[in-house]
């Protein structure tokens, strides 16, 4: 085996590891939470059935390569709530530290590759990074309005904070955002959330 | 909200079901299980992380498409360890009628789309099915060389069929398939299973 596969393989096993991230929402029967291996596939499979509602032509296969990687920094640093403030406060450092690690694991040209994506798409400055980060959202959100509010209602989440925590969704993909207004209105009138300020 | 949104929406939540599907994989810590989600982000993880080694070139886009879509006839068919006779003697007639059903929630050319890729994917004859297919077994592969052959001692698989259930990687992938052979030589050495024939 050469070194350079022998680092691969490092790489491939180590992220294995995504697994057993726990995020803070539910599985839509609500047995249990998702962990972050499962979000990024559901949420590259949004980008593939959705790619039709990003406002300028987006390079799928870019979008689907952020949807996978996005979350490795997570191995180290853990699963930072969305409307965790003090966890979010030092949350930037410790993914860089985290992404330090574990993109040096793979050979040179490839470790460089999967950082820059996973820069860019925290960065949310390109057309693809804004489109991936709206799928981001969406995906927990959808599930969030299908099991009752749960996740928000064990955080006492408002309907403005979800509002205002998942706005870019507005930019990446204007037209879901619309259905995230109609929504939120409406798990509003059922009782699942309070409308907050 | 367009009904063609709609039966996007249905479908994308229907899938979260895929996370429900376990398989006779162990994570590499061994707490669990892991399932066919979990498989289908690490799959594709791998083939964009190994694409390299694909004899003919690939489209990396289409392979990952396939990574994502391939198990989720799974949701209605449940999964068939690669060792089970009998659950592979009519696999294809349940996974078949599990296609019509899930690929159908989604608007019409998105459903073709979908079903096209799963039918390539499984007939293994295009230069992207053949790397894929070789890509979906040497993941779990790894996985039970990691683990001391705990899957395949559960199920008393031994070395000759392990080889023999997993050839095709010689073909999607002739230079993995040199360290499938290597390491399942080690595994035998080591005691972790039988040669058998």
């Amino acid at each position: 085996m050469t070194d350079r596969l022998q680092q691969q393989i490092v790489f491939l096993l180590e992220i294995d590891k995504l697994k057993q991230i726990v995020r803070q929402t539910y599985l839509l029967d609500e047995t249990r939470k998702e962990n972050d291996a499962e979000h990024s596939w559901h949420f590259a499979m949004f980008a593939l059935i959705l790619a039709e509602y990003a406002p300028e032509p987006v390079d799928i296969l870019k979008v689907i390569k952020m949807a996978l990687v996005h979350d490795l920094v997570e191995i180290d640093a853990g699963d930072t709530f969305l409307y965790d403030e003090a966890g979010n406060a030092n949350k930037a450092e410790r993914e860089a530290k985290a992404a330090d690690r574990i993109f040096a694991l793979l050979p040179q040209e490839q470790g460089v590759e999967m950082r820059a994506l996973w820069e860019e798409f925290e960065a949310k400055e390109t057309p693809d990074a804004k489109f991936a980060g709206a799928i981001d959202r969406f995906q927990p959100f959808l599930h969030n309005c299908n099991t009752q509010g749960r996740a928000w209602q064990e955080h006492g989440i408002t309907a403005d904070r979800v509002l205002q925590s998942n706005s870019h969704i507005s930019i990446g993909a204007p037209d879901l955002w619309n259905r995230v207004q109609e929504l939120v209105d409406e798990m509003v009138s059922e009782g699942y959330i309070d409308a907050g300020k």
